[in-house]
């Protein structure tokens, strides 16, 4: 792991961010799409590297844009995948080397989860995750948000509705973690077959104590007639709009309507596209989205149709504009040209590399995985009783068989209390009792049967 | 279609210039090239966006560089065709994005006809053509047009001769156009099975007076071997220069000798490239172009010598190279930078939707069909008697079968003198009786028959 | 072949520079890397073309760094192979194109030997070689050196030990012979069946005197246990900590050590990887290495144990991100911006095009051979007594069977000494007699039998 660098800041995660640099980031944005030529000295000499793993053009434009507009450079590799699998150079040498001299900034796009931060230690310049696989993609989910916030003039409170895909668009599941932080409800209205999944519903709950509930969506018309909804709403002072009856949480008036395309790329064979939800004039004219905006990720199929582009409140392609000034501001906070952010990060789960026994992410995408020559796993411990514990890079949880300790030597069941005397770093995650053996592990016998 | 903003000017055909702005341009890409970097701070702080749909080096370089001389920045994409075949999107969408907030002007170049047209539609910054198929290229032909300007000190009355592939060359086609409309003389000197197609000879006739006569082009020597040569000149009074008799026109001295390669991405198999001709020392040697200059498109094969690269005639490298200055002029003019352009463009042929029927367009490789799900086919009247119809993006002649009107629900043949009645807007194009039938069109019976 | 134009420097060649050059060139970079963003003005309004016909990202990004951090632009061609292919254009007329208007220098990558030097006959700006397949990659070279320079203090006098692949390496016969011309003794050290190739051991001694001897280099430890040292240096009076006796010269103390991966990408299939050395924690334990740097070009597999990543003798990423500085420099003084380069460069071997007989050079990746439709081959004269000769362009040997004289019209056998009296540009190579006679050549017997 490479040496941390005091007051370099990163931007892996948007849990990075502390909510207050947050907004003062969407102060800024606003500020540089009111006029996007009037910062063009701001970051005059400076040099983004766009470094690319697979290509997205539509990303790397909207950062190349945005360092462009404030006066800096940009070097470019559009579509590293084949240079680095053919002279096998490890991401963290790459990122030593355009850290070292070549640029002040990297931009990185990556197919595996978790290389961001993976880069992050070994640079020695500030590194934006552009999209780490399935895992995160976190200025996607600040231009959300900052669209939100432009357009409502807040976060907290709003009422949201999620429709589409809600099972495998990352950028759908980054979006409803970041609601819940600032407040929103939010109201998950998916196609048939593409529900939230259990484990963004269980972190929802646990970190944010939202707890879902069934809604009544009828008023959201033809969007809601085929799935039933599902109401998320952080414990907090209900809106005065909403009320519950037999039929759960009433929708009444939408702040946002926000929509995504299937994920065919990320889906299982099969999955039941005929029945998935399009939204046209008929579905607009719902009364409980009357003053709702429209936002899309882009880029759109069927799902959304092209009849609604000239609606008042569809902002989808506005959205996407904002992705420029947004990033503006990241970049330009990150190269320490606005006073943004903290010297220090809001401190999230500490990472402690695996130093005993094999890894212990299942997750094959996982940058541990795909690099495994050259990372030594990490991985974080969400809750000690009972023991939780995730991949210091992918964040998937990590599924426990029998944890030792790598000073005692011992082994223990996963839902033994004697792991809250374990140091954290000394966890040794075992696949089963011939593993433990093998390196030299055994039974916690003793802890057991009380003297 | 998307709305069109007042002032906003675009450069998808040269004829969407006047002579009078195609001169200014000239006057500003002279001043530009006599010292590339003079104008370092024209453009600063904007931003254009190469969008290549297919791969082009050399165009692309030549626009990127023109920018950078002007001191914006640009944003690139240098093969968009995967990503955009992969995620579905259409060119509407990009381009509005892309001019959303990531540039002030966007290079587009297409595999489909018409693509440039499309894109115009929707940006909501200046589009610049770089090639959309076998269709327009309008700053390479302005770029030629340039050279001869700056050669000769005019074009009016200049004799230029084309020869080579005069059929498939796309450039070929515009140029001819282009010497058309500013009133030079043209002597086409084909490849033998490389004639200038009928419907290229028919459009100089209607639009611009230009009546195909043969030529004598014996004084041409060895180029002019082979083929029979057809002198084309503007309904104006000849040059002195010419004379006619049983020969036909005289060929006695060229300004210019316009040499262009083979087509063979576009050719039948089998065209006869052992004919084609080839352009060296003896071929120069012809008393007639002892003062002509040479130019050639580039790149070249066997067609074009490498042993008169270091005759004087030759400019082909330099023809090249003002390819950068003509660009930086028409980056900056439609950047507003430059006061070259018209707040509205000359008015050319207006399109109309089509709101009734099927696509009338049959080009296969028109962007109204390669995007038929997004794109509503658009045509233009180019004449009511007898009636012609152009596909609005492509410029292909429509194929009239049975022409309808929205209005009356009749459909006439498209002979019919009744159709000068019908409101441009309200054409059907049908395929045949039973289409008609089909969409609710009944023959206009009454009109056949007179009260 | 172009024009040479008077006062226009190319690097094609590290011999294309000075050593006087090269050391102005040293502090200069010195002054950039001491802060990068300090000479943003410098190369304002120009423009570097970065033109690779193969893809080498990090070589790329390099470039455009130091450009970018000149204050210039660059427009840049990342994978022109396909397109070059395809439209079959030749590399002298790309480079009269590019350097017409586009650029105001430019930077080639090709696959094919000899490809800068061609280019930079053809250039009307100037021209640097990024790697021309296996033959030279000078600033790669420049940057090894300045490494060594800024390190050490100087280059004359150091012991460097060069590992690894010592035979398929480009960069380690480049630098072999940069370290020879500066006065560095060398010590080889190569995995077993990777030894310095004769041909390079040859040029050493031929050019720079440098002498190869046995030497003991027990002193390294594991780093040299399996393979036999040799010891080059220059004919000066060695260096006080060495001498020589029966087990020939002791490796005493080493100033830099320079760790090679094999280039398994030009091996024959079954080389013996297997014994490839490995420089680990155990290898750096050696006391002959206690003050030694240890430098790789990067990319490393395993041959670079990331176990020493944190030993403060590792440079190996320093190294890379002094690229930037040192090709800031080389940018710079290329555009006439640094008071570096004199008008002309130091003469090295004249080059004579080929004007009768076929190609002598038999390298198949040779520019002359790979672009044979547009290359006229050009040799230089190594030797007069016996006659070498060697490709102008790839530089390597020429195989001399039968050697006529073009205006004699004779031939000669290749020892005869009558060939002193042929002049350079007169010298026609020829296969056997059955090709002389095919183009006209006799024998030479008067000569071998005297009057």
């Amino acid at each position: 792991m490479g040496s941390r660098m005091p007051g370099l800041r990163h931007l892996v995660s948007i849990d990075d961010l502390s909510l207050d640099e947050i907004k003062k980031l969407f102060v800024h944005a606003r500020a540089f799409g009111e006029d996007l030529r009037a910062s063009a000295e701001l970051c005059r000499g400076m040099i983004a590297a766009s470094l690319f793993f697979e290509p997205s053009t539509r990303t790397r434009l909207s950062f190349e844009s945005a360092m462009l507009r404030l006066g800096g450079g940009v070097i470019t590799a559009a579509d590293m995948r084949n240079l680095s699998a053919s002279k096998g150079e490890s991401l963290a040498d790459t990122v030593r080397v355009v850290s070292g001299a070549y640029a002040d900034i990297i931009v990185l796009r990556h197919s595996s989860e978790g290389a961001a931060r993976l880069a992050s230690q070994y640079a020695s310049v500030p590194v934006i995750n552009a999209g780490d696989g399935a895992h995160e993609h976190p200025t996607q989910t600040l231009c959300d948000l900052y669209n939100l916030w432009l357009e409502r003039g807040r976060i907290e409170g709003l009422d949201v509705v999620l429709a589409g895909d809600l099972r495998y668009s990352r950028t759908i599941h980054s979006f409803a973690y970041a609601l819940a932080r600032f407040g929103a409800n939010v109201v998950c209205v998916p196609a048939p077959g593409f529900e939230m999944p259990d484990y963004v519903l269980q972190r929802l709950r646990e970190e944010f104590g939202v707890e879902p509930q069934r809604a009544d969506a009828k008023s959201l018309g033809d969007l809601a007639s085929q799935s039933d909804a599902v109401y998320l709403t952080p414990q907090k002072p209900h809106q005065l709009s909403l009320f519950t009856d037999a039929r759960g949480f009433a929708v009444a008036r939408v702040d946002a309507l926000y929509m995504t395309r299937p994920q065919t790329e990320r889906h299982p064979s099969g999955a039941q596209l005929e029945n998935y939800v399009q939204l046209g004039k008929r579905q607009l004219a719902a009364e409980s989205l009357r003053d709702a905006v429209v936002m899309h990720p882009l880029p759109r199929r069927d799902e959304l149709s092209e009849e609604i582009d000239s609606d008042p409140r569809s902002i989808y392609f506005k959205q996407a504009a904002r992705g420029v000034p947004i990033r503006m501001a990241i970049l330009a906070s990150l190269l320490g040209r606005l006073a943004v952010l903290e010297r220090e990060p809001v401190v999230t789960a500490r990472l402690y590399p695996v130093q005993t026994g094999p890894n212990p992410c299942a997750n094959p995408t996982c940058i541990s995985r795909t690099e495994a020559r050259h990372v030594v796993p990490q991985y974080k411990v969400s809750s000690r009783l009972p023991l939780r514990v995730h991949c210091g890079f992918c964040s998937h949880e990590v599924a426990l068989h029998l944890v030792g300790c790598s000073t005692t030597r011992h082994w223990h069941e996963p839902d033994s209390s004697e792991l809250r005397k374990v140091r954290p770093d000394h966890l040794v995650f075992l696949a089963d009792a011939a593993e433990a053996e093998r390196l030299g592990f055994v039974a916690a016998t003793r802890e057991r049967s009380p003297a």
